[in-house]
């Protein structure tokens, strides 16, 4: 009986141990955890082989992967995976391909109006910026707020003017004009007044998501918003847990989509509290918010992410996402389309 | 053998079954679950006996019974969870005690700027306001962004055009002005000249959660933020998921504090998460998000959490927090310092 009642508390015991570690299950890695690694998104959307020509293609394969070179060689150097972030963001956003910085989307009032949010996963310190429309690297400005103020999210003319005591650099608005910008503006006015949805549209927001050799994740995001957006409309984008997120305990987020939806199921941190609370592994945290919870609601969008040990997954639920990842001793490699 | 082999398959499935179920230990409810139920606070601080005069504290325990029962009788009569707390903090905002609506403190520039937030917990639907100056209820405005606009978040001029549109009450701007609030900026600036820390503010922010009779859930904050804030700080109280959240599958809340680390520390649905992924009941979750992880930083606040089964937690971790709640059957019990 002794030995019976043994092996009775051993099994328990295993089962609770196993239970309470369920946490542990993403420390799993496939692999060697990489001594850097860098991810990196410019938007989610209905992007199909018909809707880009192949020498555009060729183009925003090109740009991604400048950018995540760019960031790789920072975190091969030893730098910061902020500086990495920051530095592929802005890559990002001096190009007119995508919809953050120079080829930022028009609001209704036919303003480039932009959001932008950074997190350093070591500190959980974070700055956002909403609604700048003179600022040339949005990014750096959210950096320079979680950095130089006590403040997390500061907006409109009260972030540009800190922008510009920080020496973040200041541009006449009509610098993020592009003509492909204000064209879908137009196209957006009319079909609005032919009370047609939009059903072309594509996101364009730009993220990165960066692990260094000391371990330390950062997160950024940066967008124009939505074409013909109105009254002041702030997206997911500098919210801090919906469209951004970064803890060295779990993983580094940035999302791009419909940014309704992923301010309402608080997207960037849900992942983060299904891995750490829920014991899901990233690959799992992230299928589950964008393919299942927010499929089912019809929002769209996709993140991608980060998590402590190297471990890369780029979900969406849309027919393509401009995504990319380099690892240390890897290649850059480059993603539109779903297949 | 084979009974021994029974007995410990037994074991290991009673065991995974428990685990697998922690989820639902938060409906172990003590009592009855009420028909309805209303949690109300009107910020949380540096709040003692000595800071607040007796007939003081009169006036506010009374405002907030007031506030409570307005919401209450709305409850009682079938009302939805939504109107209870859009009543419930109106008649808050227009009070001068408080910091929101009519008694917003001022920002550096001798200005009201003011955000609010409201979540429908049956649908994830949500609207946030955030630094607007002119209109009388800011909660108001943000139901109407959740239930007459595609988005959820508006900022300044642009969340002012759209409320003024929807028929919502625009003020001038010095209707928000009182001379205790006025001599609180002159206060801190002093103090800012003098390079001292500002350690008698009380935040004073208002918010709501309510369960009405057809188990819906809702929570809304409004706030006028920081004294003597700049750039267009926006704290958390519009942040869906950090000032405020409501999931009909949890928990709805309305957090106070400072803000700042309430937005990097995602706590409203922090919550949340940790009671579905983490089978964490709503006292042990808001206890351990106030009481470990905000305490251990510094971060200074509390909030009022209701769970779908009218369950009540108000932690806090200040030495006061001004707060109160009611549940069908019962009376109104509104309570201000932490002994």
């Amino acid at each position: 009986m002794k030995i019976k009642a043994f092996y009775l508390l051993l099994i328990i015991s295993m089962s609770l141990y196993s239970c309470s570690n369920r946490q542990s299950d993403n420390e799993n890695v496939l692999g060697e955890r990489p001594e850097w690694a860098i991810v990196v998104h410019g938007g989610a959307g209905n992007i199909t082989h018909e809707s880009i020509p192949p020498e555009k293609e060729q183009e925003y394969m090109d740009k991604l992967k400048e950018a995540i070179v760019a960031g790789a060689n920072i975190l091969d150097n030893g730098g910061s995976s902020l500086d990495a972030v920051e530095t592929t963001i802005k890559i990002l956003e001096d190009c007119p391909l995508f919809n953050a910085g120079k080829g930022a989307v028009f609001s209704a009032d036919g303003v480039n109006e932009m959001d932008a949010s950074i997190m350093d996963g070591s500190n959980l310190n974070a700055g956002a910026v909403a609604s700048v429309t003179n600022i040339k690297h949005p990014i750096s400005a959210a950096r320079k707020v979680m950095e130089k103020s006590k403040h997390v999210m500061l907006v409109k003319e009260g972030a540009e003017i800190f922008a510009e005591e920080q020496g973040i650099e200041i541009v006449d608005p009509s610098y993020f004009y592009t003509e492909k910008r204000w064209h879908s503006l137009q196209k957006a006015k009319e079909r609005e007044a032919d009370k047609k949805d939009d059903k072309t549209k594509k996101s364009g927001t730009v993220g990165c998501v960066a692990l260094d050799k000391n371990e330390n994740l950062a997160a950024g995001t940066s967008t124009g918003g939505m074409t013909n957006k109105k009254y002041g409309r702030v997206g997911d984008s500098p919210v801090i847990g919906a469209g951004t997120y970064a803890n060295n305990k779990s993983c580094g987020i940035s999302a791009t989509g419909h940014g309704e939806y992923f301010i309402r199921n608080v997207v960037a941190y849900d992942i983060s509290a299904r891995m750490v609370y829920g014991g899901e592994t990233l690959e799992e945290a992230g299928n589950n918010v964008i393919n299942k919870v927010l499929k089912e609601q019809n929002g769209s969008g996709g993140i991608i992410a980060l998590d402590k040990n190297g471990n890369v997954s780029m979900p969406f639920n849309t027919t393509g996402m401009f995504r990319g990842w380099m690892k240390a001793g890897g290649e850059a490699e480059v993603l539109i389309f779903k297949d």
